[in-house]
């Protein structure tokens, strides 16, 4: 079937600009779709796990990862479930070392949750960076990480307040990453982690499903005791992401998307495309007399930006605005207020236009209004 | 969109006995299928789990568990993630009581692993009865439960043995079921239990989803200390299912085939077509010369029809004559060997007749071959 021939449905044209789960290419939806009604002649909803169609889109899956992130051999990917929220548990059981002990930065809401479960399983933690001081509106930096540390978790990029860390300082003490909201945004060296793990619901799918990217050392080595089954990543790894049954769809959905995005020119492509659109869109927000941005400049995310109308009376009419043009999933996270475009993979150049030009016609309106 | 208008793809006919993932209605991979185009506009998988339109998908989800399985008001109807694999622990963190004991009965290898996650989460575990010494061909049955266990944990239906539980015997002790193979299979009630589970993947929905139906009085009452959050039930029912990202498409179309089984006639009707569809099954298997039963006869599963060829040699014969019929997904678990033939709810009448009529040509010809 050819991609014209699904396309059954005419919708009005909407840029959607929500914080996740959110946009994926609409080429994904169409083949998506085709599966549920037909995947080598079942419905890939009723496809069993241990079908071997099914096998190899585990397979493809999973190679799709290492090929787009330039995985080193020695790291394992896994599909699981649960979110970050479980993720949280299981990279602290996972990573627990001789000391129980480990170093938190908390960046965010989500990056407090991280450290949160590392406490319920028992583990010492330490936040040895915080931004809450200024609610979370810049990444920490210069901070020292002790040497008795099992290890250092961080939260890439933060979703609520839309700040982004472009560098994580370098020490010995291995690196477990919480990528939800950034990863297959731009390259990486994965070499520098020991779990990167990611709820699929941005860039890499729909929701149902997490990513998981460990070195193969921490399979099997923690000193946490007795492991539930589910929550130990050395099951999984040897299970080849089989443990139990996986959640199908969801992973069927991420493979359609890393081929379409190593068609699109991989990560190197996407990085550019991303820094493009957020960069757009900056540039808008610090010229424009009505807005202002909500985060440390140098720290400001790519993926999510976060703003706010500098008189407050004026969102609601904003918000009215951005309804008409067809702008959605703009609203802020009630933590920060204003607005937020999150500017995900499959959100296009010309979908910021859109935002950018609703922007500038509100100042025309407004600054026009007012003098 | 009527529904014919979307019947797009034309599919050879399959009759599909896979144990799960598993067969659904058509009706239901049809307007799956429509959502992944056009949810509101959207993609139902782009769509914010914040978002009003899916909140009311979410609310009607559960809302239709508790209208078709009848749930008493004080229980508390969750999607969750992970699977049965991790309901056992999420069972046996939030049942955890003052004596931190609990039995078990063995009926196969899920119901083992159900008690292996209990203990791993450092509960006294007993097993209670076993049928394992005859691999699991039966149902233990008048067996007493003791006083002090602050739980009983059972598998209503065993997906790799076929067999089911008619009854379970009564006790004071709180009741816990893994129903993950048989739930809205039949009829229940409810109220025995503290707290039902399930995989999705069955009779339900897509994989990626597992149900939990939770006594009110269970939530926050565990004497587990430091239950990790995703692993509080009590969370999950504070946040109505929404304590994280759900599993968005797989409560959809969980949603979806909700509705269709209310539509067509319940779980009454349910009940008496899955009744109808065994009964022919087995009468076949108990005449036809070629083959037997693998299950004590009263123990025998409604869902799973488990069954070998008495002459081990003709397995390979029947599985190709089963290929060319259109029948699939009917290779019995390496535990049990032969066949297995699941009869979850979208599994029709008409399909079971033609496994029956292709096992009797099978007699046919190998009778006559060898007379």
């Amino acid at each position: 079937m050819t991609r014209d021939s699904t396309k059954i449905y005419s919708m009005a044209k909407k840029h959607n600009f929500g914080a996740g789960p959110c946009i994926l290419p609409q080429e994904v939806f169409q083949q998506a779709a085709k599966a549920v009604l037909d995947f080598n002649g079942l419905s890939i909803l009723e496809v069993s796990h241990r079908d071997k169609d099914f096998m190899a889109v585990m397979e493809e899956a999973r190679m799709l990862v290492k090929k787009v992130l330039n995985v080193p051999d020695d790291y394992t990917v896994l599909y699981l479930q649960g979110g970050a929220s479980l993720g949280f548990l299981i990279a602290a059981m996972n990573m627990c070392g001789k000391n129980r002990k480990a170093a938190y930065v908390e960046t965010g809401v989500w990056a407090k949750k991280a450290a949160k479960e590392a406490k319920l399983a028992g583990l010492t933690v330490d936040t040895i960076a915080n931004s809450a001081d200024k609610n979370y509106s810049y990444i920490p930096k210069g901070f020292k990480i002790g040497a008795d540390y099992d290890y250092v978790h961080y939260t890439s990029n933060n979703t609520i307040y839309g700040t982004q860390f472009r560098e994580f300082p370098k020490s010995n003490i291995p690196l477990v990453c919480d990528m939800s909201s950034d990863i297959f945004s731009k390259k990486i060296n994965v070499a520098d982690y020991h779990i990167i793990y990611a709820g699929a619901q941005k860039n890499l799918g729909p929701a149902g499903a997490t990513l998981f990217i460990v070195k193969n050392s921490v399979l099997g080595n923690s000193t946490y005791a007795n492991i539930p089954s589910y929550l130990d990543l050395k099951n999984h790894a040897e299970n080849e992401s089989m443990y139990n049954t996986p959640p199908c769809f969801s992973v069927y959905v991420s493979m359609l998307n890393l081929r379409h995005l190593i068609a699109n020119g991989g990560l190197e492509a996407m990085e550019k495309k991303n820094e493009k659109k957020a960069a757009l869109l900056y540039a808008e927000i610090d010229s424009n007399p009505l807005f202002k941005g909500t985060v440390e400049k140098e720290d400001r995310s790519n993926m999510n930006v976060c703003f706010v109308c500098k008189d407050e009376s004026l969102t609601e009419q904003f918000q009215l605005m951005c309804k008409e043009a067809g702008l959605i999933g703009l609203k802020g996270h009630r933590s920060v207020g204003g607005f937020r475009a999150s500017l995900y993979n499959a959100c296009e150049i010309s979908d910021v236009e859109v935002l950018v030009n609703t922007m500038k016609s509100f100042a025309k309106k407004n600054v026009a209004v007012n003098s």
